[in-house]
């Protein structure tokens, strides 16, 4: 897999999974692996799905034992991370959610979040925390669906090493703006993560960077240029769905985001636009992005 | 609203409501107006929640004295469109439809409704009649909500003069990709109108063109010129929404429209887009459509 | 309308809105035609929207002086709650939002819409101010579209005399379990109101009580008593859009929302449903509620 | 897995998947294990997933070769039903379908459905060819994604041994009212099976029987009743997301089945309740109908 993220060309760093990508090889053998096909490693993001046990829950699973597990197994990745010498571990807790009514106590599941939040930040402080979020799946409702939830639960947890790392395809799932989530991030919290793709905001598609929403990748780029982000773009798309080859699926998310990277540029210190923004005057600002975007008309 | 229509500069066709704007004028004079801005009367729009008794349905309404004068309605509507000279008759059954169980006799509502279309395209068969669909509003749900269901209704009227009218928010909103919903109206009734404008698929946005979704609009285009639809392009947005003013927002759309129908253009007869499509590769058709859009990278 | 609200039976209690019911009478006047009913008066809400400069904004609106007169509009129905002895002042900032990528600045409109929650609680401590959250409409994107941005702006005002009030139907629409959200209300700030109604979550379709959702009615029902809610629970339907009378449906209404809040204190103290719930046993907690809801089978 | 049905109770047909289900045991094999626990063979699930070569389309394969696989596929699957003595096959395309603009020809891809299920239900002309529909997964747009598509489809298909089967989830999800689809249903084609189960209508949730929404399927049963269903009520349901004991879910499924079927029976013949839905008056029919589900209030 490795090997084949090294084809691409262009790709200069990647995530692993943990524990999956580490049953058959351990943190050193993996952080060679990167390094012999040129590219860093972002972070690690934590997969509880591999257990069954984490069905109900990781970080909220009723069971004292099984919870203690999900903490545990994390602090092993940051171990891992660590012995990497990686800074960023990415939390997506899909499993800590509900499908019912009368299923679960939403205040215990809140106070085991914050508080496992905080004791595996507390770890290793050297070392990022970003919880990615997510509306559902595979629970019917995650706990913390969407930018809002996911930040009141971050502030709670109160350590400087955690933020949130925004995906495309989910902040638009879960009916955000882009830019709005990302500009409540960095109001917020720390932005530590963009995974970027697209979808048509049904379900999280994982589709091709800038294949649905140009318009609102650009906007994005432009937020992030604005707020001081500069960490790694990663691409979350998922070319098996649509049978696609993974290397030339790469290529089109790299050419379509340094694409629309350089557009967002041609945007800064556009005074219209910001003259057009300021008294929200859409009208305008569209016919500007569209020149930016399509070349003059 | 014709003389603002008129300064836009640009548009050459109209559509107006009945019988709201024909409540101050009559089509003689209504004729003459338009023609007096340069533009012709692309044809007329039913607009049966005018009248508190459509409620709980025009073609459907459950008291037969109150569906008798909704038809009788439609009726006066086309001889309107006729004396101005009109051929399209445009209907949008909102009030036809449901927002409980138990609420509807659902086989009742579908004869009913099948029975007035066949009913008001008798009336006139020198003009033409669609179907505009939308999900709902303002009942929870249309008798009619896609494409699917519209075409089952207007195939069993089994009238010539009969067909659809795709709004592009509309189809997206009913979770339909446009160029999709274009190639079945083609294949199982007459294509009989478009309105184009963008959304986010969650509701009736009424965007002005491209903002949103500039491939999906591309690729409707190149549907729309694969069947051979030669009517009307019309523009459904709503200024008034994000308060903005008619007249420029009137041309961000013909920019937009001109700007992507041009894309379009490009894109027929290009054999290695024909023969991505025949294998399904996304990978390679996104970068053959991103160049006719962007420019080559 | 008050007179319609009285012949119902069983309602105690009513909302205005500010400023449409103040143009033909004064506040004096209102609360006497109201009393006259046997009704007291829960709040006012305020409406934005009689006033067209409103529609890019009221507490965000680019324009200063509109801005300014969002916020004095304000004060001024505070005034006139304080007049008829009420103390809920509801606000639904439903044009505070954005229709486009690149039509607003998001941090301006945080900034603005922050501060004014601010001026507005202070301008009469002894005056609650609840923010009613809804996903969009009229903007395509409510700045605070769901429990967790409106509690994220509510924290960052910091006054005491302000909290959330929770529309069952916009809880739904934002994708949330309403009991989820009590809950997360009670945690972080206070919950000031309850429009109890019911939807299919795919928009605002302000229905009938129970209607579509029943055991999520009860849940919330439970969760209020657990949380201490003691406020007003007001039924927020549109009995217009289905064509209903407003007094048989305002009796149905009341009669689900007795009916169900019923149900939830027959499951106050059941053990054996505490325990299904300990340890998310959905299979089991759904018989008893069943056996709650319906009768032993 | 068959063993563990027959522990439920109450169960008394079953499905099996092909090819997985056959992989290890031939079909006379299959019936005798069902045959050990008193449970009859509803028929067959095509389940075209299992051979990466569908990843892009099963019946609208794009490769020959690979099309002619899935045809022959669904043949042998249609003997193995035979050889069993079951009478029902059903079909869910989830690989028909797309995830991009610019990615497929949409006319190709109906011709080919079309043909396809023209042929596979000429294989056999004894047994039921039932098409179940699905918004969507795994491709981002299903080619028939409701009730209307598939309708049109199975028409066109003009084959009297095919039909259609209603999954209630599928079903709110792709944003209809289960009561209505059935109807369609039954006025255009043939009803051969339903799934039932529940959910939010975001996504294929596939929670128990009337969790969320036990009005709605009180009304399905009615219109089963009405249309003269007789086929067998399958529990589409995945007790693994909630970590559920797939007996005591089983349980719960029957249990409620039971109770809003016993409902739906003591609403045939309503005259109140007719009355009511003859003029749309939701107002009195959710009373009526709350009283049935809960008792006299």
């Amino acid at each position: 897999m490795i090997a084949g993220a090294g084809k691409v060309g262009g790709l200069d760093a990647a995530d692993l999974n943990y524990p999956d990508h580490f049953t058959a090889h351990d943190p050193a053998n993996l952080a060679w692996l990167l390094a012999d096909q040129g590219m860093a490693l972002n972070g690690l993001a934590m997969r509880y799905y591999t257990d069954p046990g984490f069905a109900i829950g990781a970080f909220t699973n009723p069971d004292p034992k099984t919870r203690r597990d999900a903490i545990d197994l994390t602090k092993s990745g940051l171990d891992a991370l660590a012995e990497m010498g990686g800074t960023l571990m990415t939390l997506w807790m899909g499993q800590d959610g509900f499908d019912y009514s009368f299923q679960v106590d939403y205040a215990r599941m809140w106070d085991d979040t914050v508080a496992a939040i905080a004791e595996v930040a507390d770890h290793n402080p050297a070392l990022d925390i970003a919880i990615e979020y997510k509306p559902n799946e595979p629970r019917a409702y995650a706990l913390m669906p969407d930018i809002g939830t996911t930040l009141l639960a971050v502030k709670e947890a109160g350590r400087r090493n955690t933020g949130v790392t925004l995906d495309f395809a989910h902040v638009l799932y879960a009916d955000e703006m882009p830019a709005h989530a990302a500009h409540l991030v960095a109001r917020h919290s720390r932005l530590l993560g963009v995974h970027l793709n697209d979808g048509y905001g049904k379900r999280d598609d994982g589709l091709m960077v800038g294949s649905v929403h140009p318009v609102q990748t650009v906007e994005l780029f432009v937020e992030l240029d604005r707020i001081g982000y500069d960490g790694v773009i990663y691409f979350d798309t998922f070319p098996d769905h649509g049978g696609l080859s993974p290397v030339e699926e790469a290529r089109t998310n790299l050419l379509m985001a340094d694409r629309l990277r350089a557009v967002a540029e041609t945007l800064r210190g556009n005074s219209a636009l910001a003259a057009a923004i300021a008294r929200q005057d859409a009208a305008i600002s569209q016919r500007i992005v569209a020149n930016a975007l399509y070349g003059k008309s």
